[in-house]
Order: structure tokens, then sequence, then C-alpha cells
């Protein structure tokens, strides 16, 4: 049960957002800029890194929201299932390994992204500004995972709901990706 | 130094914030709605959430930040100095006592928020709302944090550019909160 009263026909972050709609406001709109505006990353390596940061803090609806969404992006679940067992061996490229440490690191703490991490990202073909997304994204993940779990918001029993909020969080990407259908390797 | 090139005289969040000025509105946004918009904590009591939240999470810059503020807000250093040491044991409220073991519990992970510790807030007077809003204030300063280190940006040595910064950050607050001159107990 909730800690505070909320809407219980939307569990997880969509109650909170409906809770509080003046704080939900540049929550959706920071949301909409660093995951689904232009960019570099694809919106499926995006989501990866949303995924693997609210795996990595437990947070279940969140995980499963994201997880959903990169499964939509990719048209696949394989990918998503053998990142979460572990990115290292992963069917993604060298540089999405390298920023998903990165993102494993900020969510642990920020100091604990070291140089040679950030080498590593940078010899593996990232930009600055990939890095600093990828930083900025794991933190707001770590903002949505402490904000759904702190307020023990509901959890859906059935993996249709994510299904088919993984299909319309899809929807809201304006434009699909460069490389959408091909793999991400 | 920091992991990407940013601003040398902008250290800490105000280099990022100049970095990608797209993703700054809507965290400048957040920031102004839940800390300085209209509310029954005060704005030092949220203030001292900020606090409570970047010192656990080790970070140095929003650390002394947020202290300052909240120093410029209270007139004085030492109910601050008592927080940082032991809330538990500070010159605040019950009420706000519970409220920054929430915040603590939210640093730890969402999980980590029990049904007891929100009904203490409770017990103590705290409304849903404020629990809600510590909450995400403590998210919030998660993001900072992680932002912040996770680049790692630059800390100014001297504590007069916090005591500055303090200043203006504390005039960005529209409204000094009612019983801003009187002791928070």
């Amino acid at each position: 049960m909730p800690h505070i009263p909320l809407p219980e026909h939307l569990p997880g972050i969509t109650g909170l957002l409906e809770y509080r709609q003046d704080s939900a406001a540049p929550i959706r709109e920071l949301t909409q800029v660093i995951l689904r505006g232009p960019g570099t990353l694809s919106f499926a390596e995006r989501e990866m890194i949303a995924t693997v940061v609210s795996h990595a803090n437990g947070c279940r609806f969140c995980t499963a929201a994201h997880e959903a969404v990169t499964n939509v992006l990719l048209g696949e679940s394989e990918t998503c299932n053998l990142i979460r067992a572990d990115y290292e061996t992963a069917p993604i490229s060298d540089k999405v390994k390298a920023l998903l440490y990165i993102a494993q690191l900020t969510q642990k703490g920020g100091r604990y992204v070291t140089p040679a991490a950030v080498d590593r990202a940078k010899r593996s073909g990232a930009t600055d500004l990939e890095i600093h997304d990828t930083v900025l994204i794991a933190a707001l993940f770590c903002l949505y995972n402490k904000y759904v779990d702190g307020l023990a918001t509901q959890m859906p029993d059935s993996a249709e709901y994510f299904n088919a909020l993984g299909e319309r969080i899809a929807v809201s990407y304006g434009r699909r990706p460069e490389g959408y259908e091909k793999p991400l390797v």
C-alpha cells in the first residue's frame, strides 16, 4: 500500500505524476529532453541506461517499464534479457557497454565514476555529450526509482500492463532513431 | 578535473547547467517548484533535506551550497552544524526530524522507507504532501549529487564562494517563509 493516498488505477510513477502536477511537469519535460530529444545515442540505448540503473536500484516498476520500452524499440526482448544478466557479454557495441558501466557507477555514487571508466568510453567512440547524457539519464532514473519506491507506489501484477505501457511510451518517441530496425551491435 | 570540458569559472552544478541548457531548464524548474514554491514546509526545512541528502551522498559541492543557503535563511550556522552531526539531537521539531529520517532512507534506497518511518512523521504532524515533498526533494538531490560528482565537476576551495552562493540562492526565494526569523524548534 502506498505511503500516501494515490489514485488506485495509476500504479508506479503514473500516480505520483498525477498527485502533484506542478512538480510532474518539469520531470516529464526533463525526461522528454534527455530520453526523447535529439542526440547521437539511439532511443533504445538511452532506454537501456534507464533499465540498467532501475534494475540496480531494485525498482521493479521502472525496470519493467523501461525494459518494455526498450523491447518495443528493438523489436525483440532477448537483448534486454542479456543486458540485465550481464551487459558486458550482451550483443551491444563496446561504446554502449562502456556507457552502461558509467551509468552503473553513477547509480552506485557519483564519485565511483573514474577517469578510467570515462577513458574507456572515449576510446570506444563515446562523445563528451554522450558521456554527459549517460550520467544525467542515470541520475534522473535514481530520482525516479527513489520517488516510486520511497512512496511505496503500487506494482501491477501482470506483464501485460508493462507491455501496453511500453507500447504507449514508445509512441511518444516522435521519430524512430537511425538504425532503429538494426541490431545495436 | 571534470570528465568533460566544462566552463572553468563555473564549478559544481553551475557548469553543468550551462553545458546543456535544454536539460538545465526543467531541472531548474523542478527545483523552483519543490524547494521554492508554495508549501507548508519552510524554505529552510526544505534546504535542510537537500543538505542532509547531499551530505549522505558525499557530494561536497551540494552539501556546502545548501548548507550555506540554510544558514542564510536561518540567520545562523549552528543549527546546520548540529543537523549534519546528528539531526536526531539537533534543535529542530520532531516533525522535521521524522522527515529528515525519511529523506535519509530515500537516499539509501526507496525501499528503505518503511511504514514505521512514515507513521512517525504522520504522528508528529506531517501531512501527506509534506511526506511526498520530502521524498521528492531527497530524490531530486540524489539526481543533483550524482550529476555533479559523476562528471567530476570542480569544487571551489574557499568557503567564501559558498557564502556568496548561499546569499544568491536565498534571494531567489521570492518570499521569506513564515517563522523565518524564529528558531525551528
